[in-house]
This record gives structure tokens, sequence and C-alpha cells, in this order.
């Protein structure tokens, strides 16, 4: 386990070097690789993140994945069962570069002035930011704004305007949680603000519509929960399947 | 100490058990029981717990009470003093239960499709839950749906609409906080949300109104504070008397 | 470090002690000192505290300061390069009397009836609270009510609208976040909160307005961010400079 954390850290402060002195270099010569941001928040759907892993492989050549846990979804991830590998056991997918946590974002060593800063780089880094599952938690720090974790930090300090990293990235979330806590009226109304008042607008626009402001303007797209018995035993607020998922991520990044 | 938390552990878990196995036999078989979920969170109110506790006593053979701390709660009851018990103690009531905290939700084993989820667990099988004393804090993280410890996600996965577990059941809250905090606007703008959007309606209804349907709407009640020179040294925003907070959960239960 | 540390509590509760039965008495003999609780929040910007503190030496004889840092604040002065000593070293500084974090909150003595409450006591102690820098974090903390940490409990306490403390005392707090999370449009929407709703109105009334009430109205005052190149390459967001942060303590305060 010690182990397996020592080569997350080695591959990803490599891969954090690299991605820092050589990332327009590589950007103008494989045009091609888009960089994915795969989070899970705290929900039992976490276990899907393997899948998820696993559904995006044949597009290998043409993507890079990094994942973000937060401290809650890495309990779903431990190794409990077969199909709740330990989380570390992605890296042997040659195209997931590295699995970070929130104790990355504050070391191995103290911050100098000069050093980067985590989640400033992955939001660079990331062409998508994918949050499957997204938590009722989470959601809720996000609407308020709150970052207190690597995941949170990374969303609060997105791009939302494409002013600065100058490509239009959008933040992809698929909430996960029990029917209760969907159900509850305040999942619609934080819902509402990712969607009505940060959402992507449908690329198709509505008669009368300007398409490019359209969707330049937002840069979340939810993908909805479905109705299927939970592992609570509940009905409803499931994440959406892998292949809606895998789907919605194809078709964002122009992957074939 | 260990000990006890060992004591306590076997017992909820024992009580998770025969919960899940036996619940609807059992609330046939005795239709008068009610179980009381009983939270504090990190006021110095919480030193009335104990007192909650006994003032309900005298309907030991009617009710069962499972109590929830936060991890802030706890610090107030470590045994530092005669009324200042450390909170395993409140085991030795027959009428109560287990005590939870937020290891109990995450341990002792990681969990694996197929367990229990401690915070629906104890959703389902409460007929009420009562949070005295309700902290600043816990009031921001209510309202703004937040669900990162044990109690606030019982809260978050409410059944507020009746619709799982085909039973009207309310929370009740009897806030407690210095003076200042309880003057900040922030206070009674939340206070109002708990009371006006969710709020249980009065159940003597106004002219016009439908008492059916008011009384279905809401899912919070708020005891309110009183004034009384606190422990910090201010007067105002004390907690409601035991009395009053017995009284309120005897009556909404129907206990005699 | 602990033997640091462990001067620090013995300052800071000896302090407490001074403070809670001779502060009517200090206040009417000396009624030029002013107290300064000073706080940073988890930005890079923290490496400016020891500037802030050097710059309001020259009042040393009319000001006492105290010192808040949030946990994630600590990492930014743990003595890694000259420009971020460790933050004990402020201790040396006479007009420095204290350095507190979270843990002495609830420390080192459990709370028991009759003990002082540490943010009750630092919101009365303080004659202003300057929290430079303030974190996109902790502004959606503070917009939302929440205090789970020591400094945003004594703003959740702050004494709103002079009835407790019976002076005008404001919170001045100065932002301090990469570009992108400054754009973010939730930004600009907590800000907004601080200056409009919770905001000091201009000393300076505009026709129409009666001063008095104008400027006891609010409690809040912000010191907005200028536009330079960031520790993470990003342009604007930066914290206002010290001389800025400093002639806005010393005007507040009266100060020569
Ligand atoms: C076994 C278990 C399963 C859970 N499943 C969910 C879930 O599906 N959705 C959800 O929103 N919260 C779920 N929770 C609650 C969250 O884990 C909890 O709110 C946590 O604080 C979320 O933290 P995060 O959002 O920072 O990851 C679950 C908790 C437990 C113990
Ligand atoms: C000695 C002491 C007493 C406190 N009393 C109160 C109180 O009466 N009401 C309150 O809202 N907060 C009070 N606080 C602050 C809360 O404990 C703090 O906001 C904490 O983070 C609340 O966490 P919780 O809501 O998760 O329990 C007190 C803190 C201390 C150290
Ligand atoms: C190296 C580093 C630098 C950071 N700089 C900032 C910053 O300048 N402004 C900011 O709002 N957050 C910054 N963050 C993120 C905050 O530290 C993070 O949101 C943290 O949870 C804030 O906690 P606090 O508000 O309780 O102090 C930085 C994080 C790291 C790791």
């Amino acid at each position: 386990m010690l182990q397996a954390i020592d080569n997350i850290h080695d591959r990803q402060f490599l891969a954090a070097e690299l991605a820092s002195s050589a990332t327009l270099a590589a950007e103008l010569a494989q045009p091609e690789i888009k960089n994915i941001l795969l989070a899970a928040s705290g929900s039992v759907a976490t276990i899907k993140i393997p899948e998820i892993v696993k559904a995006l492989a044949r597009h290998g050549d043409k993507i890079r994945i990094r994942i973000i846990l937060t401290h809650f979804a890495k309990h779903f991830l431990g190794g409990q069962s077969k199909e709740q590998p330990v989380y570390s056991s992605l890296l042997d997918y040659p195209h997931v570069e590295a699995i970070y946590d929130d104790a990355d974002e504050w070391g191995p060593e103290p911050w100098q002035r000069g050093a980067s800063i985590l989640h400033i780089e992955l939001r660079r880094w990331a062409d998508i930011l994918v949050v499957a599952p997204l938590s009722a938690n989470t959601l809720a720090k996000i609407v308020n704004g709150m970052s207190d974790n690597l995941l949170t930090s990374v969303i609060r300090a997105w791009d939302t305007d494409s002013s600065i990293d100058n490509k239009k990235k959008v933040i992809m979330v698929a909430p996960a949680m029990n029917s209760a806590m969907w159900r509850h009226p305040i999942t619609a109304k934080q819902i509402r603000v990712l969607q009505e008042e940060w959402g992507v607008r449908d690329p198709e626009p509505s008669e009368g519509d300007t398409a490019g402001v359209a969707v330049a303007n937002g840069w979340f797209q939810v993908i909805m929960p479905i109705a299927k018995t939970l592992a609570c035993g509940d009905t409803g607020g499931a994440m959406a399947s892998v292949d809606t998922i895998a789907e919605a991520i194809e078709s964002r990044l122009g992957l074939e």
C-alpha cells in the first residue's frame, strides 16, 4: 500500500513536471490527445470509477486520464471486494497517468514561492473535468463556492469564461445519491444553479438563439440520475449508467 | 474508554441488524414504541443532553432513544465534571439504545455493496429527529444542503414528503448560541428557511387553510431560544429549557 | 517547535486571563491602545503576514496584535524559506501578543461551565479584525454563515450592531486568490454580500444620507485585490499591497 502510494507520487510529480515544462510543445505536436480529469466524491457509485476508466480504454492512444478522489470516495475503493479494487490499481491502465488525493495538494514539500499549485496545474492540464459520482455534499459545496479540498479547489478555480486557458472546457457532473437525498427540495434548487446559471447551453440552439454565445456561456453539464433501486434499498437518484457517462465524455471531446 | 466504545459499537451494530431484519414485524407488534433520534451539535448546551434523556425516562417503555454527537459536541461530554459526564454513560439508561459518532458511519469494516448505510438506517428507524442543541454551524450546513458528517447526512437524507418511509416524520431543532451569533442577521435568514420554506405548519390552521395540506407540507420545527445569560457572559440565544423541549417531543409523538 | 508552541500557549492563556480580569480598567487607563486581531486563511498571500506586522510596528506603543491562522494558512509559514519564516517567530515583535490556531479553541483543558470561550474572548478583545489574506473558501464560509474553525467562529460571533461590546468594530478583509477563482461569478456575488448587505458605508455619505446611520449599519470592509501576476502564473486576484492594508487599518483605527 505504502509502496503503491510512493509510486503514485513518483508518477504524478514526474507527470506534473513534464506537464509544466513541455505542455505547449506537446500540445502542438499531438493535438489529438485529450486530457480527462476524472473525479469521484463520496457516493457508493464511486465503485463505477474503474468501469468508467475501462469504458474509455478504447481511446487509449487519444486520451490521458488523471483521477481525483475525495477523502470519502477513497473508502469505496479500498480493495474490500473484486468490484471494489484498491484505487491505486487503476494506474495499471496505460491511459491513467496519476491519482490524486487531498494530501497531494499540500505535499510532499511545504509550498514555497515559485512552486506549482496542484489544483491550478490540474485545471490547466484538463480538457474536461468529469465528477462521477457527484455526492450531495460536494454538490452543496460547489454551489456555495466552497473549496476545502483538492476537487472543490479545482472546480472553484475553473476557467469559467475561457479567458485564461483560452479553450472552452466544461465540468461534467453525474449526481448519485439516495432517493430521499435526491428528492429533498434543496437538490433541485442546487442542480438548477449548475444547469441554468452555470450550465452549458444545448449546442443545437433553439431558433432565435445565437449559438456561439449560448455555447460559450456556461461551463457545467449535468448528467441526470436514473430511477433504479440503490444500495440503500430505496429507489431513485442512482448515477447515470457508465455507458451514458462515457458517451457524454466522448461526445463533448469529439472522440470516436 | 476504549472498552466503553467497544460496547457502544457492539450494541449499535446489534441494534442495526435487528432493526433491518425485524423492523416491520416489530412495528406491527408494538405500535406504541416511538423511536427518538436525539442529536447534539457543538454548543455548550450539549451538556443538557443527559437532562433531556432523563426527562424522557418516564416514557421508558414507550420510547427508544439513539443519540448522535457531532465531533465537537463530544468535547462537552467527556467526564470533565459532574454535570458533564462522559457520554457513553448515557447507555446506562434502559431507553437509550446506542450512541453514534462520525466514525460509526464509516466503520468498523469498509463498506461493501449490500452492507447497510448508517445515516439511511437511522433515518428509517427514527420517528423523529431532535437536534438539541443546534449550533450556528450545523444550522448553516443544513440550510446550505451540506452533509459532511453523520448528523447532517441523516438530515440531508430525511424523507421530506413521507414518500419513502410512509410516515410523517419531523426534524425538531433547538438552536443554542452566543447572543452575538444569534443576533447576526444570517441567523434569522437561515431560521426562516427552516420555518417558512421547510417548516411544519401549525396544526391549528388559520381560516382558509387546508389543515392536512399545511401539516403535510413541512418537516422542520424550530424551538426558539430564550433570553438568559449564557456561558460566555452575554445574554440571549440560550437553548429552550429541557422542559420545553421534552414537552415538544411528547406533543409531537403523542406521548402522555 | 513544541517548545515554541508551549510558549505560545503560556502567553495566550496569560493574556486571556489578564484580558478578562482587567479589560475595563485597562481600557479606561490606556484609551489609546487598539487591539488588532489579524488573521490569515489559506492563500499564498499568507506570506505577507510578517510584512503587515512589520508595517504596523511603528505604532508599537499604541497597538496590540493577536494573530489567528487557519489550518491551511499555517502551511505557508513553516520556515521553508526566508520570506516564509515559522509563524511562531512573529511573537518576537513586542506588539504581537499571541498566535492562535484551531487547537486553541478546544484546549488544552476540556471546556467546563464557567471557563472562557476563545472565539468570544477574541471578539470582545478586538477593536478590529483584519483577514488578510481572505481565501475563496473562507469567503464562502463567511457568506454562508459557517463557523467550523476558530477564525470563522469569531466572524460568526461578531457584534454586528454594536449592541454587545458597545463599540463600532469592523471586519476588514483582503481577498487573495488565483485569477480564475477571482473571475468565477460566485466571487462577485459573495463579495457583494459583504459590501452591500453587511458593508460599512462610506464615512462620507452622499447627500441625503444620515451619516451616523449609514456608518453604524455595516460591519464589513473589503479591500479589493489588484491585478498582478500571481504565484500560479495567472494574472489578477492578488491581495492588495501591504501598504494599502496597513493604511486602511490605520485610517479605521485613527492611528497616526
Ligand atoms: C456507505 C455510504 C454510502 C454513501 N453513499 C452516498 C451517495 O450515494 N451519495 C451521496 O451524496 N452521499 C453518500 N454518502 C454520504 C457521503 O459520503 C457524505 O456526505 C460525505 O461527507 C461526502 O463527502 P464528499 O462529498 O467530500 O466526498 C454515503 C455515505 C456512506 C457511509
Ligand atoms: C467552548 C465552546 C463553546 C461553544 N458554544 C457554542 C454554542 O453555544 N453555539 C454555537 O453555535 N457554537 C458554539 N461553539 C462553536 C462551535 O463549537 C463550532 O462552530 C463548531 O465548529 C460547531 O461544529 P458542529 O456544528 O459540527 O458541531 C462553541 C465553541 C467552543 C470552543
Ligand atoms: C499552494 C497553494 C496555494 C493556494 N493559494 C490560494 C489563494 O491564493 N487563494 C485561495 O483562495 N485559495 C488558495 N489555495 C486553496 C486554499 O488553500 C484551500 O481552498 C483551503 O481549503 C482554504 O482553507 P481556509 O479558507 O480554511 O484557510 C491554495 C492552495 C494551495 C495548495
